[in-house]
């Protein structure tokens, strides 16, 4: 049998438009693939009356509630006890949360536990906990009146913490069938060519499905079969994936992989290769992308932010020739920066960025949205370059950082640079 | 008279977690700045049905209905039938507004208009008609029993251009009240902190109000008033503004600004001086969060993204004895990473950041989320240790770069660094 779900979120900075309503998608996403009906989002404020209204409305057509926020220590956090109210549960402090709260605050924030924060260890009696082991809220999950209400703290990764670790299985065990899902990930084609391409065989798919992503600067297809077992939605998949590897070829830099960067990562790690980065217009986008992987400190060595051109020449020896004939925004310019980079940091290979990202043409005249990226290597130095034609400062440099990242993956995989 | 609105988005897309609903978030915004309160968001899919029984629920609890999406010519878009079956409205052919898209169409995309974009010329009659100079479905306004049903289309850009243009000079026809905030940004201090300083005076407080909304690693306090002008609402807020500050003191780093890098930045540009950063565990998330500011190469020179030791040694010249004796977790190496980077770079100066991000103790056993800031100045170096107790790889990088740059931030504004 086929859920449905209504996700209503508790907060008047959602309200304000502060924030977007950000939870909201995530779950969302996840409960799609789950197979789970999402047929209402509802937002309401920090309002005991008008969540409560929410609730009665959301429990005559729904048979599965999500609530995110309102279950923090502040005054306006008043999630938990209203739903009670709503649906008859008692709440009950529960000791070994309670003990869990202190200890967080002890080992990880090293203060006492505010006396405020006790009402987080109330529950609802003989409820689901789930555990947040990246916050003081936990969340729960009770069954009433033929209606699932699952409670989530708002924090965008608490909840998202929440819903992989808990919420997930939660679900999964309310349904008969598995969904799995893959996700095809691919740089360099836009989302209307990919779309192009796979657009007849896309409308024709029922079970499994293939559908397209698209982020700012990368398209993502996600294909996702329903069957009674996992093995079973594993075969219906593996031709579906094939055959978008096929219609792609080398624009899929991965299958479930986390991005271009966890790419590398791997790559450098299998052929015992070290990385370093020069970058300019993206300034450290590059470095912060690869040092947000774990343990990557066993192939990354450093790079170098030359932002201003003296720093190009001073830090990376870039020659001042070179800047003056060719500019700071040349193949040239990328070359010596890359060569720079491996020669200071002592590293294998290494990856230059320099553009022009925005909001004003460089004073070479250069157009914002070119993009010169070098890579030197034991075999030479080689240069991409690229003109996305975009006019969003942010944009531009997220697709530098791509670009160059896509450069470093090409090179470890023996790919034409392009 | 107050008025209260129900913001209802059509769109299997939100349901289905494809997009977040930012429509929403913008008119949200909007409708605050107006005094309109906005108590409830709903989103449905493309679904008669559904969207008739949310307009049945809203026109009960809102005098305005702002409706984002389905006004498009695919055969899911229904919000415009819907709407008026549910309002007893006709719908009407516009010959006029036909006139235009047909115009749109031959100028702006060059090819004749498809016969299925009729429909978008049908409106309800006599409402007043928003026009869309960016694309071809126009939005509309009517009231009917008391409600004011405001449609416009989903395409964020589509709908922002018609807020601007037409949405807010029709609401505001409708109110007599301006509401105005101010954000009062802190770091350093814990959401609960804040909370119990100020908690007695914020559920006191009804007009102005004062909210605190935490950030992973930031405390934002928002003081709102409402008064039939804007002099008269600034002359509300400025006491609560003033306490606030005088409670909280130097955590306090600004008002309306956009982080603690617009501030540094700022400071830089007053004070003529030049600012270069030297980065380990933060893995270049300080130079990334200054280069995404326009205009910011008038300030900032560039920085070394020092990850291994050998890199510290080489590129920025710290010693070889103090990385034996003290190791790249230190005091000392905090402080001889910003001496180095200002050196090389020329800047006036210079910030580092050395700790242990994780997952794991580094090899001399420092815990993880343990972190050294250096900054480097004529005056000569300073450093702040700092330990979140914090376990999530991500969280401690962020707080390592708040922490670069609240120590940039004091230093330049003469107060201890802490």
């Amino acid at each position: 049998m086929s859920h449905t779900a209504e996700i209503i979120a508790v907060g008047t900075e959602i309200l304000l438009g502060n924030i977007a309503n950000t939870d909201a998608q995530m779950l969302s996403q996840s409960l799609s693939t789950l197979g789970v009906n999402v047929f209402w989002h509802t937002v309401v404020g920090d309002n005991p009356q008008r969540l409560r209204e929410a609730l009665d409305i959301a429990r005559h057509r729904a048979d599965i509630i999500l609530t995110t926020g309102g279950l923090g220590p502040t005054y306006d956090d008043l999630t938990k006890q209203t739903i009670c109210a709503a649906f008859g549960q008692k709440l009950v402090l529960h000791e070994d949360i309670l003990e869990d709260i202190r200890a967080f605050y002890q080992s990880a924030l090293h203060v006492p536990m505010p006396e405020n924060n006790t009402q987080q260890a109330e529950l609802p009696e003989g409820c689901t906990v789930f555990d947040n082991p990246v916050g003081t809220a936990p969340g729960c999950a009770f069954e009433a009146d033929g209606v699932h209400v699952l409670m989530l703290p708002g924090p965008p990764h608490e909840c998202e913490t929440m819903l992989r670790r808990c919420v997930e299985p939660y679900l999964r065990a309310l349904s008969k069938e598995v969904i799995v899902s893959h996700d095809i990930m691919t740089f360099g084609m836009g989302e209307s060519s990919v779309d192009q391409l796979l657009h007849d065989r896309m409308v024709r798919m029922v079970n499994p499905t293939l559908a397209t992503y698209a982020k700012p600067c990368e398209v993502r297809l996600r294909a996702t079969a329903k069957a009674a077992g996992a093995e079973e939605a594993e075969a219906m998949l593996a031709p579906v994936v094939a055959e978008v590897r096929a219609a792609l070829g080398d624009y899929v830099y991965g299958v479930d992989v986390k991005g271009l960067e966890a790419v590398c990562f791997q790559l450098l790690k299998e052929r015992n290769l070290t990385l370093s980065t020069a970058e300019s217009c993206t300034g450290g986008r590059v470095a912060e992308r690869i040092t947000a992987l774990p343990g990557v400190s066993s192939v990354y060595r450093g790079g170098v932010v030359s932002y201003w051109t003296s720093v190009k020449a001073a830090v990376l020896g870039v020659p001042q020739e070179t800047l003056d004939q060719y500019g700071a925004v040349s193949e040239e310019t990328a070359r010596a920066m890359a060569e720079g980079a491996r020669q200071i940091t002592g590293a294998d290979i290494a990856v230059s960025v320099t553009g022009v990202a925005g909001p004003d043409r460089d004073e070479r005249d250069n157009p914002v949205g070119l993009v010169y990226i070098g890579l030197a290597t034991p075999e030479g130095t080689f240069c991409r370059r690229t003109d996305s034609g975009r006019r969003r400062r942010d944009r531009i440099q997220e697709l530098a950082a791509n670009h160059a990242l896509d450069v470093v993956r090409r090179y470890l995989t023996g790919l034409p640079i392009g």
